[in-house]
């Protein structure tokens, strides 16, 4: 048989996708039986009860259905503004949505984007080296490819990471090299630590290309500081890395102390030579944010110090697969150019987008809260991003009996969450930790009414799968 | 530097797609200058003036903008039915169109694409067996991607082919194996040939994995009759090769002698054992047919006789970019169901989707005698999907001046033709021709009432052409 398990390409086979891996499949099985679920084990706010933003999905709707702008009824269902920002993205269009765009996305809407990054950063943001993109991820996906040659080619990614990169780069037939992340230090990157990776991945004769972070982090939460950020860059053009910034959860931040900086802005501060050498691209997405919109699937890379003829190749793979969806680039443009004061649907906007940032803010804290309330369980508080990221202590007991059911213990601790409370979440090791330190990552996306009992079901569950496995639980609680 | 030139992954490099290669960049160059261009490089009809259909695009508008529902007026600007369809479609998401699906698409919408291909072929479909995708060019990328192991592993593809395929396996550092398509025979498909081509490949060394077939054909339009697809299939079945049948254009139809027959019919008519052996990936789209929904980005493929646990590989690898954008995964409801007799928006859809296969088929007869009125132009009727494939015949003073301009001969004269009329076409070399034959590919999509214009000044330009490299084109016209 041509396409048997035997003949697949093996790098296929390698790949592992945990976020939708065994937990989500049991979930998933549990759910068709009745069961309710609890998805938390990918950033899906919508799915978890979170509402659109009404302009963004007003405009939208107009666009898919042109013919209502020549309807005299229109103003009827429909505000003003809504209206003009129909027909101004129509006219970014070759015939509405319709149509493929360049590969590259319209070149109106990377053009509001580079609006949106000069406004952000103080700095020139040039559409040219913007590309629209079926969400974020396969802009990631789109850049690897480029990078990656063969294993001799190493990417330095975060441990614990989001799986998205270790499966591109299994995909890819590349080399993962592995920097740690502090848990102690709030999950704080070590720049001592980054040359040890790289020596070491040397030392194994790879040639390491590219550098990932993720910032704010996922699955940990933390917000890099800019002075960490300085450090990065540096370390960058000394070992000459492109760095892949994946700032999607950008808007998301939960304290007030380290509020967002991108990479961008960070390297163009640093002046000369840094800002005209360091090669960064950097990844934005409609599907976070207070937006949420995942099922729309909209994103963009923007590059920086990419030559020319790096671009055009990038270009050229981009043009194979003919456009990134129409509708997405229009949600897009609307994210970084949304609703200004003054403006018809401007109060509901931000009535609607203030609403679902100050209860993320406090389903943050809840969660945080509640999972530091089990005695064995420590978590870091999420300092942006959509997920927290607890360490469960498992004792042998469970370990031991972990091992008899063939899983590893956090697999095992997480499916008897999911068959007990219908929470479903991710197992840390789908993340990476190290050696013998367990997790699990949930988001913190559930409806902030269903949250304490959420919480209360977590904690009932750890309490009973301690006391079963660990002898000395239940007394040493007294 | 990472991201160089020289350090990029060399299948990049490699891998071509002229449908938006030199061509299409000349004529994007031309267009900013303010030259009016005819985008004839790729099937996307609504860039040239073809209206969407009404009814799906009311029903995908209200899933975008789902509190319309709840609108008193709603009724005002939208039908009963496309009201009802929206709420049926809402309902198969778990938190509409901004959260992610599965990664196989709304089991509700592969239940509706499996019952679709049940009626038009009579015989079973099973919905865990077909896969949503961006657009049927991603799902070609991922089986693929699943099949080729290295430049050890070769694909039969046709000569001419869409571009596609070559791009798609050079990035996946596959081996392209070609075998020719018959232009004599209007572009027909002869098992010897492929016997010989596959032996070829063998006697190099290369393990042939699958096979592509494009039914109806792009470039060449034609369309593969019943007995031709026996004939394929039981090729595959004793050369033991998954077959890849690119069926995108299957309501793209312009004679009545050969109706499209889909190749998971033919084999299931088959019977054992070829029913039960011969793998099959079948793919389709929104982009095509009547829909022309080419910036939505919507598809599937269907599997047949592959085992379970590859099917579950393929998952895996879909999972990792998270969903399909969910809207696209609607209109493929939407096309695989569309209004039925007695509903009320019946009459407008059967009245919009006849208008635009009749007048394509008219298009299609008026560009085949255009080329064909041209003495050094030879065509085939364009029997089915979007595209006419002249040969034209180029005298040695155009290959002359082509060589001196650096250009292959057909690239030349294409690049003349954009200059001079604005027609933007792909020169035959980006889909594969017969050494010192030249060709061109043009869509039948401009307007109707624009055709015979396009195609007067087609042959003015040719004309001209010709007088100018051929001493004695001029006189033997009289």
């Amino acid at each position: 048989m041509a396409l048997s398990y035997d003949s697949l390409n093996e790098n296929v086979k390698k790949c592992q996708y945990a976020v939708r891996g065994e937990l989500y499949l049991r979930a998933s099985e549990l759910q068709k039986e009745g069961k309710k679920i609890i998805f938390t084990n990918v950033g899906n706010p919508h799915a978890l009860g979170q509402k659109p933003l009404t302009f963004p999905r007003q405009v939208v709707a107009l666009c898919q259905a042109p013919f209502l702008l020549d309807d005299p009824n229109v103003g009827m269902l429909f505000p003003a503004d809504a209206i003009a920002r129909a027909k101004h993205y129509l006219s970014l269009t070759s015939g509405g949505l319709g149509a493929y765009s360049d590969s590259r996305g319209l070149p109106g809407v990377r053009k509001e984007v580079a609006e949106f990054i000069e406004r952000r950063d103080g700095y020139p943001s040039d559409p040219e080296l913007i590309f629209l993109t079926d969400g974020a991820s396969k802009g990631v996906m789109q850049i690897l490819n480029c990078v990656i040659r063969g294993d001799g080619d190493g990417i330095l990614v975060p441990v614990p990471q989001y799986p998205l990169y270790s499966a591109t780069i299994s995909l890819l037939g590349g080399s993962l090299v592995p920097y740690y992340l502090d848990e102690s230090e709030n999950w704080g990157l070590d720049v001592d630590n980054l040359r040890q990776s790289v020596a070491q991945a040397r030392s194994q004769g790879i040639t390491v290309k590219a550098m990932v972070i993720i910032n704010p982090g996922n699955p940990t939460g933390q917000c890099l500081s800019e002075a960490n950020l300085r450090e990065i860059l540096k370390f960058c053009y000394n070992e000459k890395l492109v760095l892949l910034g994946d700032e999607v959860y950008q808007q998301n931040i939960y304290q007030d102390e380290r509020p967002f900086i991108s990479s961008k802005k960070v390297l163009m501060d640093m002046g000369s030579p840094f800002s005209k050498e360091v090669q960064l691209v950097s990844f934005h997405t409609v599907s976070k944010g207070y937006w949420g919109e995942c099922g729309q699937r909209g994103g963009y890379f923007e590059m920086t110090n990419i030559p020319p003829r790096v671009v055009e190749e990038i270009y050229k793979v981009a043009s194979i697969a003919l456009s990134p969806n129409v509708s997405a680039q229009i949600f897009m443009g609307l994210m970084v150019s949304p609703p200004k004061p003054g403006d018809i649907s401007y109060d509901q906007f931000a009535r609607e987008s203030k609403g679902i940032l100050e209860s993320l803010r406090r389903r943050a804290r809840i969660m945080t809260d509640g999972f530091n309330s089990c005695k064995n369980v420590v978590c870091n508080f999420t300092e942006g991003a959509m997920y927290s990221f607890p360490q469960i202590r498992l004792p042998p007991g469970a370990i031991q009996a972990a091992k008899q059911a063939g899983k590893v213990p956090d697999v095992f601790y997480c499916l008897k969450l999911l068959e007990a409370t219908g929470i479903s979440t991710v197992p840390g090791s789908g993340f990476g930790q190290k050696e013998g330190v367990f997790h699990l990552r949930t988001t913190i996306l559930p409806a902030e009414e269903e949250m304490p009992e959420i919480m209360d079901s977590f904690k009932k569950f750890n309490d009973e799968f301690m006391t079963q496995y660990d002898n000395n639980f239940g007394y040493s609680r007294m």
